[in-house]
């Protein structure tokens, strides 16, 4: 073989860039926001408005939502309950690579079940999990209907739909609450970072 | 009703934190750059380099490769072709979140085929996509080794190998290519670190 092998120590001893190395450069701690809740109870309202806030902190961070994920990774999914469950599961595992990454990893979907959201929770070290009961009535919700989808669900146009004809399992122990029924976005925002700082993720 | 709602204006105009506000933050632009090459041909090791380099340069950056990628997100795939074109796709959306949100998404995937590789370049903007070929001979892979894996493919233990009873399809026109059997780590670093320069991605 004439060609010399001058990377012969392809093995190379590069680590990885690790978590801690990346949360000393951001100055917060990495998490998973996990919001949860009704449809139109505001999760993605209150989301968007700690992305804001958390932006406008230094933080980095970015918002799992139904528009960029729906439409890209898991465009292949439908609405069977394997495959919202797997909408769920991946969702999960993207939110830990962006924490892993030393991000505020933000996910604003319903995701009605307990155990699709404990799974999420195993995917990040303990205490970087951090779930927000976005809690609002179902009548509130119905009443705002902003996309018409309740009123879809009533008729039957919809099935299954969370909250009318499927079940919302409300967490048990949810780190953060809000209620959007009682308390504007502004206030509800304030109570995710008063918690953020309080839990050590950030410090400004 | 008897609540009272004070969030009333629940679709409250909160945009998301934009691309170009967080590349004005990182002061460096967002991309996919994107490692091919046969297995052992360093992808993993050039990849872990630049990201090395990036970081000490003060850019945000991440890379999916097998570690963190087929144990989480693509556990649930396995090695069909239709599982490898899925596994690649996903990596390819991932990838375009990491940069939506400002950051220097690096893959290191063997990803033999053109046509996958063409649809992970969709995802995001033109321009946002460096196709890095780790270019390098077989029979310098082939005597590398590092996991026995060619050694297992020329005994039929291991069906469909890439290169060798697999085909691997060469980018045509690569944004960047590498040949470590040619440079060292250090060199084939130094030549992404300078194209990304050149290409106004980094300006440091």
């Amino acid at each position: 073989m004439s060609k010399e092998i001058k990377a012969t120590n392809i093995s190379w001893s590069v680590a990885h860039v690790t978590q801690e190395q990346r949360e000393e450069r951001n100055a917060h701690k990495a998490a998973v926001v996990w919001f949860t809740g009704l449809s139109a109870s505001g999760k993605s309202t209150i989301a968007l408005a700690v992305e804001d806030a958390l932006f406008k902190l230094g933080c980095h961070t970015y918002i799992l939502d139904g528009d960029n994920i729906r439409h890209g990774l898991n465009k292949d999914l439908g609405f069977s309950p394997e495959d919202r469950e797997e909408n769920i599961r991946r969702i999960g595992e993207v939110a830990g690579l962006f924490a892993h990454a030393g991000a505020i990893a933000l996910t604003a979907f319903i995701s009605p079940y307990r155990r699709d959201r404990d799974e999420a929770r195993k995917v990040v070290p303990e205490g970087s999990f951090i779930e927000v009961f976005v809690n609002c009535p179902l009548e509130v919700c119905e009443e705002r209907d902003p996309k018409g989808l309740y009123k879809k669900a009533r008729s039957g146009d919809i099935p299954e739909f969370t909250g009318i004809s499927a079940p919302y399992e409300a967490p048990l122990e949810p780190e953060i609450t809000v209620d959007t029924s009682e308390n504007t976005v502004e206030e509800c925002t304030q109570i995710v970072i008063d918690e953020f700082r309080k839990r050590g993720i950030i410090s400004k």
